[in-house]
């Protein structure tokens, strides 16, 4: 698999910082993006206009395009990095096949138009077996990844070899990878992180300290561990770094979307005024949709205090602080 | 045990933080404090003029003293919250026997004369039983105990019945308990997470950021489980709030002393300079010695790649930058 080439999608911070990570160890990546003034702009400039400005690229290195289907025609590892709101929209630009392509996920939440998580989704609209499917997941802020502050990877795939492969290609010396079989634990950390982050958002909002947020983030991994053991069963550490480590980098972020989205609802702002500040997608708010959905569908029943109250107050519009204040009463 | 009496010893912020507490529930609170001009003050002007400034007493609640037998003769329960460092100094005082009183430790650390933690320190050579002996645990940081920010508290005893009537003494509505009868794992928790806010504060020093903190702290916790399983072996959670809540609540903060400490190291600061800067004592300095020291007598080996780094950095004095990069290759 040495020859193999890298793909990547999309526009924003995180799909720049894999550029960057990848133009580490390849002569060529080809990188799409929907937007063509940004095409035409990194092409000249040698760098994103939007996001991670600093990170200068040799763009002899790059293949940029705002056609989807040229990337997959001339790739073989395909790395999604599109906001999961967004990448069925893309996919509808198909007119190539994705079938024969690895395609790893570097997205973080739920698909939707299908409620699924991304490798799931890959693999049952788009029929990839999951040999040929993986994830990349932090604990990884992008803006970190762009000043070249070490930062770790955990590579997921069924296939070691292909997690192997992905491994190789984002190392460097400010990334150190790891690889992983658990596709789907991950990948349900990665989700289910953002809604604790918007938990911890609202509760910073309604005035708590930094006391009560180390007893939520205590709280919230024991609460994401019930949940994923319920999804799949294997034995996984969730205190290693791509389950622990991303749910702290992402819960003590105060520039995370999700922890702001859910600052303005402990600060009072309605969803719907929230939703309209905020410029960026928080991927918390979808997240607490299926989270929830999703358990009454499990065979075994699963505590899942927080969860139950971030879907309370953004889909039953309950009141935040009344609904907080009783959920300190769950968590210990 | 409805009407023990209680006596809170040590001056500081984390004293203060307990004296309020239990004058939420307690007609009367017995204090001792070595500074007789603090006693002075506090009896004049309600509130302690070094630690907590803003935390109004009612002095009718408070037997205030700098004599340490007074407090010892005239209350049941004695809540130990001097700095471990000056523990056995202020015990030389003892005139009166303590051998009959209940013994909470609110101290986190490691007493330097013995190298035992506090709780052990009591049993071996004030044989005092382990069933008179408890501890009181955070995450907790006593400022926000001053501003009435929800708190939870674990009250940790073999005794069951000694650990509810702490905790109940402690409870308000500001402050949630719970019990445990962890004893060993909860003090060696509470030690252990300051030689980790110590080495996070030294990589803060050293520039690296948020992304490789939560990754320090992934690999602290998984350490700390390791560390304490071989101290004492029993069915525990670790990541209740007493061992991962309060790893986080002190590896996060930037006020902690042992994180300023450490930063001070990695800003290459020489260890004797970053000792004479600071004015407060930073526990993790003598834990990190303690520990590091004791798992050679560990009957069986254990990992602690982060506590080694610190102890090289401290005792050593080995190149911190060296020792911290070369530590970066043990964690993922």
């Amino acid at each position: 698999m040495d020859k193999m080439k890298f793909g990547v999608l999309g526009g924003g911070s995180w799909a720049t910082a894999i550029v960057k990570m990848l133009t580490e160890n390849q002569d060529k990546v080809a990188w799409y993006m929907r937007n063509s003034d940004a095409v035409a702009y990194i092409k000249k400039e040698k760098h994103n206009p939007n996001y991670l400005t600093a990170v200068e690229f040799r763009t002899e290195q790059l293949s940029l395009t705002d056609n989807i289907n040229e990337v997959i025609q001339s790739t073989d590892v395909l790395i999604f990095a599109i906001p999961s709101a967004f990448l069925e929209a893309e996919l509808q630009k198909l007119t190539t096949s994705i079938h024969d392509k690895i395609i790893f996920s570097a997205i973080k939440g739920i698909v939707p138009e299908t409620g699924l998580i991304v490798g799931e989704h890959f693999h049952e609209i788009y029929k990839i077996p999951f040999k040929n499917i993986g994830v990349i997941t932090g604990p990884c802020h992008a803006e970190e990844v762009a000043l070249e502050r070490l930062s770790y990877l955990t590579i997921a795939s069924a296939d070691e070899e292909k997690a192997k492969l992905v491994a190789n290609n984002l190392s460097s010396h400010y990334i150190k990878t790891k690889i992983s079989d658990d596709i789907i634990g991950t990948e349900y950390a990665a989700m289910l992180k953002n809604i604790y982050a918007l938990a911890a958002g609202i509760y910073h909002g309604l005035g708590y300290g930094d006391n009560f947020q180390s007893v939520l983030m205590s709280n919230a991994i024991r609460e994401m561990k019930r949940y994923i053991k319920r999804v799949h069963k294997m034995k996984r550490n969730i205190n290693n770094s791509a389950y622990l480590g991303d749910l702290l980098v992402t819960g003590y972020s105060t520039f995370s979307r999700n922890r702001m989205f859910g600052n303005m609802i402990g600060k009072g702002y309605a969803v719907k005024s929230a939703q309209m500040e905020m410029k960026m997608v928080a991927e918390g708010f979808y997240a607490a949709k299926t989270a929830f959905e999703q358990k009454s569908k499990f065979s075994k029943k699963v505590e899942t205090p927080i969860i139950d109250a971030v879907y309370k107050v953004l889909y039953d519009r309950e009141n935040a602080k009344r609904v907080f204040k009783e959920l300190t009463d769950k968590l210990d």
